[in-house]
């Protein structure tokens, strides 16, 4: 693949040596590149490839790292990257100890922001604005939004803060009509309105209705309604909604016309004044089967270029494609049963049940705070709804979760996918969000270890009309193998395994790392006890004791932080006993745990079954052994 | 005081009964019962008087509880309460056991939803009319905001989310132009310019200045440019902003004028379709000093209804009024340093502050996130800022304290004020966000004792240049009595008396708790150690090891939910200590702490100084004393 225009980029300044009319040449020099990377490593590709031309023409004109270009949630930043010295290191993306997934300035000065999170750039640049203004360095700071992150609630906070904040700042609107799945809300359909423009377009067949009927119209009149019409398209057509909150509305603008765009980033670049520039792009440009799914390929695996079908296994079910089974079945149960989603129906596994229950199912976009809290009223009006979002994402509603849902002591079930590690890095890891759920009065909060697990939990909270939350990896659901389960029981954990010498209690699916500890444990001639708890909240607290009173020692394996983490709750809650310390938490620590491949991550920290086995049987190995345990 | 109507008045229906013409009189009466209740009891006052026309004419027009009327927030539900059969009820307004100072559908179903933070009645209307179209039962539902509570992300969402989910909802402005400080923002500029009329206003002398100088202008001519004059009044004036929105905007409407109030309620509630209705009060209406000022009548404490002024104690230096000073010299010392507040910045401390350096300080409105990611904004463009919200209010925030300032490492001091019990109830109660900054990685937590205290932490704090929370309560900073204080090093506890039978640790204010419980079980024969943690991350780790390694209980007195809190944090990392178990932790329970004054719920937790040690001394008694201990 030869790109001998891209070749030429080193540093952003190097764009303004590509003449104007050589930069489409690049851009395809660009998708070109993009689709090699993302095809080999997996990655966020439509996005990217339709910000070819957006982020060519904003790194041409203006002059970073001084002037900031921050991009909302920036995981359409792999151009970005491209075009300021980082190619080389782009072909390790998201790889251990590789490139990054999302912007951060600790990988690049030309990052003037990280984030991974929707709806933080407006903000974001603000505070860059004012501190400018204090300052008085003058810079130009700029914040590229996506529309389905300009529906989040603390976009729309920042754009209310604008014209309080500062006179300087310009808002790119980058809009594909689509955040993750198709954009949703009010906000999104008067942008299409924008585009049609609608209102304007109204007025002016209004006027070239009813002009020709009126007789005796002499140049004047017909210069005073052009001049009318001039006045009426500034009032109507640019904008409102923006021009309200105080910011000059321009555009829209084709976001795939490089000279255009170019022209205009230039014209802009020199004006002190709140700037909305909306920009239409087209998600997955250039390349067929992205524009054709641009939702499949938001966030994809490694595929093969030419078909664009995704390599490697076809995997099997996993929690997330469990839960749409099980919420199809909650539906078919319960005509009270409601699903509310967050912008991410796909992802969460709920395609299926939309296209079966097209009534049964709200997505609130990008907005989980709205999620919550309508959640909350759904149930106050009697319906049982479930609310599906990611663990990361949803530390946003903690306080609706608290002050809506538990302190109402309302019937919502809550899903928590991806709690635990993921390879998209420290932004969309799961693992702190227990620490505030277990603070927090009439909630329960449940693990299950696999598919079946999943099914009993779910339908059993469904069942309980109280606040519960459900949390659950990305990973496979399949059944544990080789054990013979139990019942559930509210409260109570699940013995998966005799052992006696100790005990494993694996949390959620680390219950299936506790059965491949087990083993290796087992070829040291220990034998471990293997728990499923099911319950954190509420725990099974006499089997702990019991397990305790024997001496055992208890191995907690948690995807989760270490501190505030279920292993955290036991020693907290059995420190007096006499075998308390013998509790052994091992889960992440309390640092920044990077990007990378979940098992060499685990590996990295210790915890995949070998590391883990090394640990346990090191503890077990650091007291005296009571011989009753072995008899238990 | 005679209230004849008011005596009539047991349910909403009652209201019926009334005729139009004697309502103005009614509300007069509920104005004087307002006024006596809260002059009594503090509370909400200057709001309620805003509301009392509004509330009379939604309950007499609708047809609550069938109805549901939703009231954000809900500290403006006074009169709503007054008017639902809770008139004696109100007399013991947030006394213990007592009428709750807010909404909430456990103490009557005329309550829809129970509120205390702002921004969520839209969206749970939203869920209850989408609870409604599926059942198909047909009643209305109504949300009524305030213009603060608006611009909240929450609402935001909410109201962009209308469109999509119902085609029957009436959502209610009560815009009084203030929040709890004057609002701030696009939005509150852009009401502000609909009830101007702006925007038509510009375009029709436009018209008018223009039209006289064209000739020849006839009946049709004339005809056309008033249908003309009425398309685009449809088109600019009645709000583009809601319209946009899919929602219908009908308004201004005097909030004050009954009479049409009911007419215009009468008429929208046979409208099937999603509204907007702007209704313009007054905070304060009827009650000149509350009028004269209505930042201080919002929340107020008793006070002599002829004078206005507050009676009881003249306290002295708060946390709060100490941070007001703290900033000052931040500023005076830190050419960088800002401070950002969401809406409170009177009740924060720092109006002073803002007079003295009006550049220096940014209000975000009722806006959490968008502070805590301005901020973040900031620091990534080299200033120092400090934000200072309630510790409850901050649940909002706590993703974005993870994803914008931790992750970054950026230098944010975040000062969480009301960060323990408060009399507003379990809304409002700052117990629980400790346990998730516990688990969050770059972060310290540190706590202050007292006002000199907080002055060594705060300036530590700023100084270091990385993330920091600092907590402390609604309470006097009055210095520790009796005590030799240490200088401050980062990472250690103060010790603030030798005792060397146990040690009490009380977390921030705690400490003085602390030393009132050393003297109860000095006459009991106990002698306590007293330390003041001043840190909770990083926690004076050596300290606890060493009082533990002799044998010492530590009793660790916080205002902060047991769960999750200082103590669990001691518990868990000890738990392997012999000792471990003789860490003891009091706290608030893990489950929903009423209203009420402080002291009394401090009495009925048993965390009063008289509870405590009895508490203490029993724990002390339950393990034999190791006689080295004594000698320490």
């Amino acid at each position: 693949m030869e790109s001998p225009l891209l070749d030429r980029i080193q540093t952003p300044g190097d764009l303004r040596q590509i003449p104007v009319e050589r930069l489409s040449a690049l851009a395809a020099e660009i998708r070109a590149e993009l689709l090699d990377i993302v095809s080999r490593r997996g990655g966020h590709l439509a996005s990217n490839l339709g910000v070819v031309e957006l982020t060519v023409a904003l790194l041409r004109t203006f002059d970073p790292p001084r002037d900031r270009l921050v991009w909302d949630t920036s995981h359409q930043g792999y151009v970005h990257k491209l075009l300021t010295g980082r190619r080389p290191l782009m072909r390790s993306l998201r790889q251990d100890e590789g490139c990054c997934g999302f912007l951060h300035p600790e990988e690049s000065p030309y990052d003037a922001f990280a984030a991974g999170h929707a709806g933080t750039a407006i903000s974001a640049a603000l505070g860059m604005a004012a501190a400018r203004d204090l300052a008085g360095t003058g810079e130009r700071v700029v914040a590229i939004v996506g529309d389905g992150a300009l529906s989040c609630g603390s976009s729309l906070e920042g754009l209310n803060s604008v014209v309080e904040t500062t006179r300087d700042l310009i808002v790119v609107l980058n809009d594909n009509r689509m955040s993750i799945d198709p954009n949703v809300g009010g906000i999104a359909r008067y942008l299409n309105s924008l585009i049609a423009g609608k209102g304007y377009n109204r007025f002016r067949s209004y006027l070239s209705e009813n002009l020709p009927r009126v007789p005796g119209i002499g140049p004047r009149l017909k210069k005073l309604l052009h001049r009318l019409q001039e006045a009426v398209k500034s009032l109507i057509l640019p904008g409102a909604f923006f021009e309200g909150l105080g910011l000059r509305y321009i555009g829209p603008l084709d976001g795939h016309d490089l000279p255009r765009l170019c022209r205009t980033f230039e014209r802009l670049r020199d004006l002190r004044q709140p700037l909305l520039v909306h920009v239409i792009t087209e998600k997955g440009r250039g390349y067929e089967p992205a524009t054709a799914a641009p939702d499949r390929f938001h966030g994809i695996g490694e595929f093969d270029l030419a078909t664009g079908e995704s390599n490697g296994d076809s995997h099997g079910p996993t929690f997330s494609s469990e839960l749409g089974k099980l919420a199809c079945e909650g539906a078919e149960r319960d005509p009270q049963f409601i699903a509310v989603v967050a912008g991410m129906c796909q992802a969460t596994g709920l395609k299926a049940f939309r296209q079966r229950f097209p009534q049964r199912i709200h997505d609130a976009g990008i907005a989980e705070e709205h999620a919550v809290i309508f959640a909350a009223g759904l149930a106050a009006s009697g319906a049982h709804p479930m609310v599906a979002i990611y663990a990361s994402f949803m530390q946003r509603a903690m306080d609706y979760v608290y002050h809506d849902v538990c302190l109402q002591q309302l019937p919502v079930v809550f899903c928590l996918d991806r709690a635990g590690i993921v390879p998209d890095g420290p932004t969309h890891h799961g693992i702190y969000d227990l620490a505030f759920w277990r603070a927090l009065p009439n909630l329960a909060v449940l693990q299950p270890a696999d598919g079946g697990d999943f099914a009993l939990l779910f339908h059993a909270a469904r069942e309980r009309l109280a606040p519960v939350i459900l949390r659950y990896p990305r990973a496979s659901s399949d059944a544990l193998l080789g054990t013979s389960r139990q019942p559930l029981v509210w409260g109570k954990a699940e013995v998966l395994r005799d052992g006696g010498d100790l005990a494993l209690w694996g949390v959620g699916r680390e219950a299936a790392t506790a059965l491949a500890v087990a083993d290796e444990l087992a070829r040291q001639g220990i034998a471990a006890t293997v728990v499923n708890p099911r319950f954190i909240l509420p725990f099974d607290r006499d089997l702990a004791r019991d397990q305790l009173d024997r001496g055992m020692a208890i191995a907690v394996i948690e995807d989760h932080c270490v501190a505030g983490g279920f292993g955290a709750l036991l020693r907290e809650e059995f420190a007096d006993h006499p075998y308390g310390g013998r509790i052994l938490v091992l889960g992440w620590p309390r640092e920044v745990v990077p990007w990378g491949t979940v098992p060499a991550l685990r590996a990295k920290y210790g915890l995949d079954p070998e590391g883990l086995a090394k640990r346990v049987a090191a503890h077990f190995r650091s007291f005296p052994q009571p011989t009753a345990a072995r008899g238990a």
